[in-house]
């Protein structure tokens, strides 16, 4: 299962806009439409943004200037282009930072050479992300018990990433292990990642899971229906603050009230050592539309209401049981234990 | 402002299912139409279908026996009938209560003078919830500062009561005032009585307001953008558990969190003090179509993918910081000042 294909130097990517009702796969052609493939979410998850950006810059380089000057002004200003495309999370700066930096590494060569080196990082980038999938799945996965009732939020799966996913992959994995488990799924509002992609996934894995409204998860959780709640993250700061899909903190604060461990996962390209205070993370802000006419479809509100449609949140490092890493766990006190736990691994 | 329109013996109700849409006025001939708009609420609000179902008892009336006896037992099983229709609000079932009561109490009177009777009950419980409305409203307004901005759940305006409505009747009243308050709404998945009828009463009334997806509010009050919550009850046992729209005890919780007081504007005849736990409380689930196919218009998940759609939680007293009622406010400790309260009032 994967969401987006890079076969002889073409770019195809699964809509997902269209899920749960069509699997419409498109081919991206210029850097222009993977812009607005990013912008309008019909390719989303803060991992799969990154490997996916990273390749539309690799379709991109064809048609830029034979003169090296020229060719690495129009490079750069092609990656500026897509990172200002979606600010919170970390991975698409990171990926065409990378890019960027094997680029600059390589001026020395001749263009033919510096384009394959810039294309071998984007697929470097996409292996690895498939196998940061994996690593996680198994450290989280350690953390689940037989039957237990999992609640998640957004959509973290083989959609979201370029493998298995972060908090969806970590199920994934306890389950293959038979630990059978129930997935509680928030549908996810405005967009509906929960019901649309979650869902989606976990229906054609056959596992067992359950679809609620946002606002059902603390009755739930009262009614001891919930053991724990999984989540991945757009971006991390050095002190732990989490920027993630919103609704994200609002689970954290229920999680807290009813004594339940609540886990963040994310490849370790997600913290953003350049930040500490929650503060300190740039939350994007979209259109009234998404919350006031369902999907692009149904208008449930009255044309002149006005709304707040913040896309992340952000939860606070003392709300967190443990960061789910590639590389292990990070457990509390965070302001310490990120930087070294990161520091001594890189 | 109104909802529903008793006159000359014919009973009309604005189909709220149709809101923002279409203002649509039907007008229900049986008690079984009456039966079906409370069941796919097309009029719904706590204090609301009380009144509409005495109403729908008053035009049943003039197809019944003429024999005493059996008049009774079909009128008695209409009431039934009704009290069956939805669990939760008890506001319902008191309102055929008292039909029952004062039927009951005129039994040794003619057919004809027993069927006024009704009628006269019915009315006179519309009358009672318009006032009762104004007085939570003028008792709840002085609790509210200036400037202050309100988060509020579902629907509890005018369009949910016989008046000016019960926690969102606070806030017109409170407005009126001149206070400035701006309102941010819930929207209230699965149904949408945030957007579609709250947004709807505020920009008839030109009331500032804020639409937010049900996620939000734990990030707006991190972000210090709201004051107060106020939401209304379908039901209050005797010892302040307090069953209200799904979603309630989610604000509750997050209210807590944030140090924010957290109000209950309810009638008095909403306390239902045969009940004390909030095991007692009948909790109704309804299809999940209503989570998976937004407003029966666009299917959002999976065929097969099963949902958990509780329609009303429970708020347990602790987290209340008081109960607005039409006789005044009642503040904890609730197990002992409920009952002190509604019997020195009764």
């Amino acid at each position: 299962m994967q969401s987006i294909k890079f076969q002889k130097g073409k770019l195809f990517y699964l809509d997902q806009s269209k899920l749960p009702a069509q699997e419409l796969w498109r081919s991206c052609l210029t850097l222009d439409s993977g812009y607005q493939a990013i912008k309008k979410l019909r390719v989303r998850g803060a991992p799969l943004i990154g490997v996916f950006a990273a390749y539309c810059i690799c379709i991109h380089l064809k048609g830029l200037s034979l003169q090296k000057d020229t060719f690495f002004r129009q490079f750069n200003s092609a990656c500026n282009y897509l990172r200002g495309c979606r600010p919170t999370a970390v991975n698409l700066a990171w990926a065409l930072d990378r890019l960027e930096m094997v680029a600059a590494e390589s001026r020395h060569l001749s263009l033919s050479r510096i384009k394959r080196v810039i294309v071998a990082e984007a697929k470097l980038i996409h292996r690895q992300d498939r196998l940061t999938c994996k690593k996680i799945a198994e450290f989280g996965s350690k953390l689940i018990k037989k039957n237990e009732n999992i609640l998640t939020h957004c959509n973290t799966g083989f959609l979201a990433t370029a493998g298995c996913g972060t908090a969806l992959g970590i199920i994934y994995e306890a389950n293959s292990e038979g630990k059978n488990l129930t997935v509680y799924v928030d549908e996810t509002r405005p967009l509906l990642q929960g019901s649309r992609l979650t869902a989606w996934e976990l229906s054609k894995k056959r596992l067992k899971h359950k679809l609620i409204s946002d606002n059902s998860a603390a009755f739930l959780m009262q009614k001891k229906k919930i053991d724990s709640v999984f989540v991945g993250a757009d971006r991390i700061t050095a002190f732990g603050n989490t920027a993630n899909k919103i609704g994200t903190y609002n689970l954290a604060v229920l999680a807290r009230q009813h004594k339940l461990p609540f886990y963040v996962a994310a490849p370790t390209s997600t913290f953003d050592l350049s930040l500490a205070k929650k503060e300190d993370i740039a939350i994007e802000e979209r259109p009234d539309l998404e919350v006031k006419k369902v999907l692009n479809k149904v208008l449930v509100a009255p044309e002149k209401t006005t709304c707040l449609n913040y896309a992340f949140d952000i939860t606070p490092p003392s709300f967190i049981s443990g960061f789910i890493t590639d590389q292990g766990i990070i457990y509390p006190p965070y302001q310490k234990n990120i930087k070294a736990f990161l520091g001594s691994r890189k």
